[in-house]
């Protein structure tokens, strides 16, 4: 086998781990939310949910799952799915992950004042703002109640929602450092990777570890937090390369927005310390006005300051840095599919 | 003793039973809630709940809790309150229900638009709308730490927890009815009572019951449950009424602000089955412009219609009703002091 072959059947089996979990999340999804009274208030809770996603979070915690129980990927039922003593709803933990995911989406697009999401209008523009703020908290609550379902034995449900209350406050703290950084010139790197590891990576780290706990594997769960926390920093760093370097087409939004949006990443934080005026790269500040060439411009200002290889190599450090921690867990073809998907997520160009 | 002699010995000891635990409360939160970084974060969290508050639903949890251990008030510990087999931190327990209460008032105020809260401005008037959704969302995350911090047997946590999950879903839902009443004019009293039921009574429900499940006390969880349920409602009725019937020197607003902005009350519904013609009643919709004379006729009429006595009559049945669970308890002061407390929370004029 080549290695551009293996290449390929790597991607192709990363893509496959992906959309066989997606599909079962995305079927799971109604029957953990199913829209009852008040409609309009579960409607609004579902909009983002029902409007796509990835579904990443919920694979890595699937993922993780099989390979900590050391059973072939799909070969169990994750609603039924084998524990030392009994059996654990391995798909309502998922699904509780993704429900936290949607709530902080939901809650974000009014703080930042986003009118899109997910291709379709931000909840809050689709209802109203009232209703986009119960229907986070109405998410917040039911991901609580999902956790609290997963036939786990009392003392690991109890870690494993303390995990999640504690994800959640640190969530609300990331993105309260993210909001105080947009009026600060002067955020360095490294505030700026700790305010990621808070709104980014630590939903990533529970959904890694969280398995680990409801399956009693204890020496597995910091080694899979850790995976999660560097693989879910590099996600971000990833995010905002994208940004800059993926053609607006593909990117289904105008590449090199968050320049023009003033939005502070590690790529414009590093550039500001090599003294590059980052603020001047992009005088425009209205997305649909600014010139390819302006975009350009500014990516080869960047480019030349070291400040894109520098986001790509941080970002393949924490990938080897989290796949690392993958070897506590038995060698098996679902650590595999972890370890790719650590690679997929500084390769994905969506 | 004379009778009249009696009811201030009752009134004395309600508000005694109130105060001393008020003040305990008052101590335990800086100390479950401490402000840390990101400081303006926790300082919006505490913004409300250091501005005050009766502390009634925590106050109903500690007592439930001494009522049930069979011990005199005051005298045991809340932070090593004695259970069968270990020592439960109460007064987390205690916090927590008050932490959930905190952030319905802060999420409630932004979707009401409502500036002022306890005397002091609201959360997104104080801060801003953004630094008021996460206030919210970290003490609704803090809840549900403080929680699985009682100390208490893993069995019973998660039923604790279960109750304070579904109890948030259920005031979400209940704020989502009572927005949707606003745009109709045939609610019928029977959904109002519902969505109280929903919006209010649950989480009194919640606190009194959760004691006896840290205390595994089961035959008492449903009755307790029951208890708050019915002693929340009266509450909200006793709202209803305070807002017609109390002086506005005495009551810190205008009197009758609830017929000048429109909003809908057990008083008002039972009026417009009774042929009313509620809206016309207040014909001004700012507080600041309506004279004291309208307020008096249109009371008067409500009075008239049989609806102010209709709401006095329902607030002291559902009292009844709620205080004959408390039955389920041992004969000691503290339950004394439940029954109290519920005869209190419709006779109040604050």
């Amino acid at each position: 086998m080549t290695e551009m072959t293996e290449g390929t059947d790597t991607a192709q089996a990363v893509t496959q781990a992906i959309t066989a979990r997606r599909e079962l999340v995305n079927e799971a999804i109604p029957q953990e939310l199913p829209i009852q009274e008040p409609e309009r208030l579960y409607e609004a809770s579902r909009y983002l949910l029902d409007a796509g996603g990835k579904r990443l979070r919920p694979t890595v915690l699937l993922l993780a799952a099989e390979a900590i129980a050391d059973v072939p990927p799909l070969s169990e039922d994750y609603r039924e799915f084998p524990a030392p003593e009994r059996t654990v709803d391995m798909m309502a933990a998922a699904v509780s992950i993704e429900t936290i995911q949607s709530f902080t989406l939901i809650h974000d697009d009014i703080m930042d004042d986003d009118d899109m999401r997910r291709g379709v209008p931000s909840v809050h523009r689709e209802f109203d703002l009232s209703t986009a703020i119960l229907a986070g908290d109405t998410l917040y609550a039911k991901a609580f109640e999902q956790m609290l379902e997963t036939g786990a034995d009392s003392e690991r449900s109890v870690r494993a929602l303390s995990e999640l209350a504690t994800t959640c406050t640190k969530i609300c703290e990331g993105q309260s450092c993210d909001i105080a950084f947009e009026s600060r010139t002067d955020v360095t790197t490294d505030e700026y990777l700790e305010m990621v590891e808070l709104k980014t990576a630590v939903l990533y780290a529970a959904a890694a570890s969280i398995p680990a706990i409801l399956l009693g594997e204890d020496e597995a769960v910091g080694p899979l937090y850790q995976y999660g926390l560097n693989v879910g920093r590099a996600f971000q760093i990833q995010d905002d390369l994208l940004d800059l370097t993926i053609p607006s087409e593909q990117l289904g939004k105008q590449r090199g927005s968050d320049l023009v949006e003033n939005k502070q990443t590690i790529i414009t934080l590093h550039a500001r310390q090599q003294g590059v005026d980052v603020d001047s790269l992009v005088p425009e500040d209205d997305v649909e006005a600014v010139e390819e060439e302006t975009i350009e411009e500014a990516v080869e200002r960047l480019e030349a300051a070291g400040s894109i290889e520098f986001a790509r190599e941080l970002a393949h450090d924490l990938i080897r840095e989290g796949k690392e921690h993958l070897r506590v867990l038995p060698d098996n073809e679902a650590r595999d599919r972890l370890d790719d998907i650590a690679d997929f997520l500084v390769e994905r160009e969506y």
